[in-house]
């Protein structure tokens, strides 16, 4: 049974009573939400030893956190690093996307390397064994790719990225409209690649049903991916995409039929100004099913800074309703991230997470904020670190540049503003 | 004759040609908002070599960085550096905000380090001085004040920070209100002391018409200050904030009424969800004056990525009509800010204002991101390290991680979505 099965028979299992107690929330409320599809808990039977994450209705906006190899990079030993940064850094999930190398292996071990739900997307691995084994990808055999999706389920793999909703349908409406960016989604390229070679719809969306069995077999929850997701501000909230977005409102129904916990994707680059539209537009369509954001960013003019232009799109899609955001590094745009990059996209999603979080009505999210405005205001500096998001950045730059007057900071010092005021009674 | 007294007369100046310019934008447009007063040029007319901005209606968000010595830190040339610093990264204004060492060379220094448009806090100085001279800030004299708010304008700052809304009648509201960080404006809580321990108005309120006078001479612009702005999410939008700023309105038209140019400075540390209200409130209640704001940062709990929390808050306030960012680096709340955080901390303002600008149609704002979809698109590399904001960031971003195919990044490799989807012509 799923836990989308379950929780409808009213039974409250020991992964939502770990969600329910992290969260501070009722374990009754969280089954509701479950049993309504408003919220999941992405936990494969075969996943031993997972930490289980809640996403969706009432629960703190998580954070995903991609890593995996690439052909430039295939060290699967850095990409274990950089999943165990991400947990440090306080990522909700680890994706491994990997490309490169030993892609079961690849996968194995970043599973391993931490106890958060895990994600992957097959099609990227069914896409290169078929240029190993057929020399190009689209010689790639339906049943390869359910294969491989079988095989990510066995190995314990909590959520996947489907792409169902690249069709010939939506994907005719993207050539009518015309886009500056067209397809910039891996999976949506790889599997529009396929359709347009072969003349053939989306196995993905043709057998969906097939997708279903092994997802509800296993508890794999389905993310359905946006593959037409647009890759620049010009292209946001078009045609392709809402088109898109419909086929996977249908979809999601399609999955809570079969007992299938079931997330939706979203975009990308998208001007401030749509953003909030886009949310409602996907809590409509899709009924509610929890909204996993990439992004969105702001403006494309800052690479080396996305991690950025990606907290202002996530922090607004947060507040207005998106329950799960990915990160984005300051390498996006440019290149595979270092660990270090990792972490500062963790922290980053994390922030646009709280400042939602915030205004979301969070239990617990108010206190964190109260309780460092109360540290700041007695000028308890140690207090101060312990409570920062990143207390190792905190403590840092506090060293590197310590005051002469032990409770002041060396912006200020003496004319310290809380010092001024508290001295006077 | 100030710019506002000229735009009034039907003049175009020299400085609104050049201004005008710059925008791409009607100088009789500009001229009309100059003369409304929903638009200023600060450039006081002892600033030789001035190359000056325009903050306002219609206008690019404008980017201001802070620099300036402080007790810990009186090193000028450190400070200069910095100045140097923001504006390679691309800041509109500098404000030099010593508190250590020679005040007065500092501010020399600083303003002779680029040809921006300067700005100061004359209060510091002020109360600084009176410490030396008097034993205590309390026992500064009110003429000495405003002795060295003239010094600050025969020296060619361009514009200057005042409180002028910490009154008798606001700081009552505080205190019956209560707060959890009470006064974290460093003028706000200077102002606050003088007036608590000699009894006394604040005389920058009291004696406003002497401020005018000295504005008036230099077409000194005037940044009302708001020394109640909240230091934290749970003081925001409070009746003290509020009380502030409608004194700050009356103020908005009495400075008008002398030909006096102004702005306005909000909040500070707001929730996400009043960001708007506030930008919204400042614009009625000071007849469209523009706004400066400082953050607003979204969050209390990041220190070490504040600039992070105040691009989410900058590029909502901006976008809701906020004219003109300070910029916040990741050092605030912890300490004086190195260059290269000054570098980071420009960037990040910059990012907010720029998300803000494609939203208010502010032109050439959609070509920028327009032509860098293209260039992505096109998978050329160097327009790409080109365009971006920081071409300098990008460009080692890139060299760092160099793929083995020169037209795709290390992140996807063969597997680039950009390079697949071409390839099908």
């Amino acid at each position: 049974m799923t836990q989308l099965e379950s929780a409808r028979r009213g039974e409250i299992t020991p992964q939502m009573l770990a969600v329910a107690k992290e969260e501070g929330m009722d374990p009754e409320i969280l089954r509701q939400h479950i049993a309504q599809g408003t919220a999941i808990i992405p936990a494969n039977k075969n996943h031993r030893g997972l930490q289980p994450k809640g996403i969706g209705q009432g629960l703190r906006t998580k954070v995903n956190a991609n890593v995996g190899t690439s052909s430039d990079f295939p060290d699967i030993n850095k990409e274990v690093e950089k999943a165990k940064a991400a947990a440090r850094a306080g990522a909700d999930t680890i994706m491994d996307l990997s490309t490169g190398g030993d892609i079961d292996r690849a996968r194995i071990a970043i599973r391993d390397a931490t106890p958060l739900p895990l994600g992957t997307v097959p099609i990227y691995q069914a896409a290169i064994e078929a240029m190993r084994r057929h020399g190009h990808l689209a010689k790639m055999k339906e049943e390869e790719l359910f294969e491989v999706i079988e095989r990510h389920a066995r190995d314990g793999v909590d959520f996947i990225t489907v792409h169902c909703g690249v069709t010939l349908e939506s994907i005719r409406r993207l050539q009518e409209q015309g886009r500056l960016t067209d397809i910039v989604s891996r999976g949506g390229a790889l599997l529009n690649c396929w359709m347009v070679r072969n003349g053939k719809e989306n196995p993905l969306y043709s057998r969906f049903d097939r997708l279903l069995e092994i997802a509800a077999e296993y508890d794999l929850t389905l993310s359905l991916g946006d593959g037409l997701r647009p890759g620049c501000l010009a292209d946001a909230t078009d045609r392709a995409q809402i088109q898109e977005l419909i086929i996977l409102g249908e979809l999601v129904e399609r999955a809570w039929a079969a007992g299938v916990q079931v997330m939706v994707e979203g975009p990308g680059h998208v001007p401030l100004d749509q953003i909030e539209a886009n949310i409602k537009l996907q809590k409509r369509l899709c009924r509610g099913a929890p909204f996993y954001v990439l992004g969105p960013l702001v403006t494309d003019v800052a690479p080396g800074y996305d991690h950025i232009t990606a907290a202002i799109g996530g922090a607004l899609a947060a507040a207005a309703g998106a329950d799960y955001i990915c990160y984005v590094t300051p390498a996006e745009h440019l290149g595979l991230p270092t660990a270090e990059e990792v972490k500062e996209g963790v922290i980053a999603a994390r922030i646009a997470g709280h400042a939602a979080d915030l205004v979301k009505g969070i239990p617990g999210a108010w206190a964190w904020d109260q309780q460092m405005a109360k540290e700041r205001k007695a000028l308890h500096w140690d207090r101060q670190i312990e409570l920062s998001i990143d207390p190792e950045k905190a403590a840092r730059y506090r060293k590197e540049r310590h005051p002469a007057l032990e409770n002041t900071c060396t912006m200020c010092g003496e004319f310290c503003a809380m010092k001024i005021t508290s001295e006077l009674g």
